[in-house]
């Protein structure tokens, strides 16, 4: 294989398809990039297995061929290469030869040909959405999926199709997570379930163009993403997911109207008092027209007065402060509204139009 | 003690004297901030017995007192509060009452007579510096310390003050750092080694202007660097420094005139072969116009050519690639001059006003 493009276009594709490289294995296949020259096509292709990605890189092909680069190398190498045009000649041996300006590098690589491929989709059943809505949903949910969870419901994202509404659905049986995102067309319904690593990587792709499409296609176990110039595959995650909708109830007793800034920095100051992995709460106490922030650690206390609209019982509720900060970055909404039942039951914050609904379980507390 | 002033002007202290609080003690004394509100003065010292730092803050004092409060938490508290006056209110059992705004944060602090107090010093010896040239100084030497060495001389610098010559050197085995600023007085002989930390602290801490000074007092163990508000103490290294200058020497067989960045580009880009931790060897290759760089590790090889002006004899020699591109990286020459000779011989890069020299010792290396 030879082939000729420019620094940038190599190094934009090489960082797209970097995202399906698994960081910890030994210097196997797997930690490579394949880069295939056929049909007048350079493509790169990472695959770990859960995730693959290929894309495209515009270029000139002299020879056609293929081989797998060790990811890591090649992305610091073509990185530190200079502004200009490279070329990649293979040897019979995989030897690739790096040429740039007065720069030669010799790199040791694999046959492509052990690389394994991106599983094929039928790319019969697909809907239609713009970089932007997908880029922005995935930001406004994936943060209610835990970490670390032997249950993988917990560590994925519900994608429900009807009519012509995307809803995202994303939880940790401690708060929910729920989007609305309207779709350009009409689609038969569905239902997914797909890895909250899948959606974190390809967020990371988009480019949150409002003016470009992303074709996302579903397969039994399989969705791909088709942009631009670059296709992620993934697995999706097999079973049922959870009865989400009877726990978003309309209920309330109070309904306090705040904004979200003032929130946000008098709850972000309060966990100035937490040590690193202490676990306190952030008590609300909701009076007529204001809300009275607390927290009282080991290290001293915190108290802050926030002017609201409230309407319904008064309140002294307690909230685990990251949980409630989490859900506040992402409301656009200069004011929000928060509805609540009792210091037991979950607080809800969702607007008139309930195009996002947050579900957030309170925390026992001590009251003085 | 009740003391009212901006946030910024706090926070700006506070990030001051923080440099001299240790980053790893159990919660006691040291890892606090004493605040001091005196003779209508408030000042911020930490000390950690070899480091310490004060500086003064403008605000209003209501009541005089003192307090030590924890310099994490004070210093992410005054980050985090509105942009706006900020009242200390200390009481008789130093719970700190922290107010900005709607915010009331109590913290829990410690008598701060129980506080160490900076050390002393006569101000009979000093020189005056601008902080320019200081801050200057420091960075173009400080990369050839040693970070874990048990000899304090490789951790330390020298300043040897001659007339109105400052010298400052830096060493540790296999590299030397040699700078000479000039002074705008005259001043008696004296020399002094200073921990490496501290001209790491101060160098933060200076702005780089070059209209303010920096009054360095001098006594038996210890040296005073008096900036515009803030005062740093620091103990000497004591002992006899290293006979460096006749390390120093002008012979050479080889003279290379060459442009620095291409040199650096070239040399980091060959450490793109070298894998974390490994230690292999750059080779350059001097023949009469060009130097040819060569690198080859286990995952490939580079090879670079760059172009040179050479007099005396052609030369094969090799380096580890940090050592290099650390000394480049501080030099703002665009063409800088190396004199070597041989392959077992240090290379000197100094300039004709030789107000810089450094010396970086060659490694052994198989030639092909």
């Amino acid at each position: 294989m030879k082939i000729i493009c420019s620094k940038n276009n190599l190094l934009n594709g090489v960082n797209i398809v970097s995202k399906a490289v698994p960081a910890k294995t030994s210097m196997s296949i797997l930690q490579c990039i394949l880069i295939k020259a056929e049909k007048g096509k350079i493509t790169l292709t990472a695959n770990d297995g859960e995730l693959g990605i290929e894309t495209v890189v515009e270029g000139t092909i002299e020879r056609e061929g293929n081989v797998a680069l060790d990811a890591k190398f090649l992305s610091d190498i073509v990185r530190k290469l200079p502004e200009n045009t490279v070329t990649l000649d293979v040897e019979e041996n995989f030897v690739t030869h790096i040429t740039c300006e007065n720069s030669f590098i010799n790199l040791i690589g694999k046959d492509g040909d052990d690389f394994t491929a991106l599983p094929k989709i039928s790319k019969t059943d697909s809907i239609l959405i713009s970089e932007f809505s997908l880029r922005d949903v995935i930001r406004q949910t994936i943060f209610c999926l835990s970490e670390n969870n032997s249950n993988h419901m917990m560590n994925s994202e519900l994608f429900e199709i009807s009519n012509d509404t995307l809803k995202v659905v994303a939880l940790d049986g401690y708060r929910i997570a729920y989007r609305k995102v309207a779709l350009k067309n009409t689609y038969p319904d569905n239902k997914v379930i797909i890895p909250g690593k899948t959606l974190n990587e390809i967020s990371r792709i988009l480019t949150g163009d409002v003016n470009k499409d992303v074709v996302i296609y579903f397969e039994k176990n399989l969705v791909l993403f088709e942009l631009e110039n670059t296709t992620i595959v993934s697995r999706l995650v097999e079973g049922q997911y959870f009865n989400y909708e009877q726990m978003l109830n309309n209920d309330y007793e109070t309904k306090i109207k705040v904004r979200n800034k003032d929130l946000y920095e008098g709850i972000d100051r309060g966990t100035l008092m937490l040590r690193e992995g202490e676990n306190k709460p952030i008590v609300f106490d909701v009076s007529d027209e204001k809300i009275d922030l607390s927290i009282k650690t080991i290290v001293g206390e915190m108290k802050e007065n926030i002017s609201c609209e409230k309407s319904g019982k008064d309140i002294a509720i307690a909230f685990r402060p990251k949980f409630f900060l989490d859900v506040l970055k992402v409301l656009e909404e200069e004011e929000i509204n928060m509805y609540m039942i009792n210091a037991k039951s979950p607080c809800i914050i969702r607007n008139d139009e309930d195009t996002y609904v947050y579900f957030i379980l309170p925390v026992n507390f001590i009251k003085e």
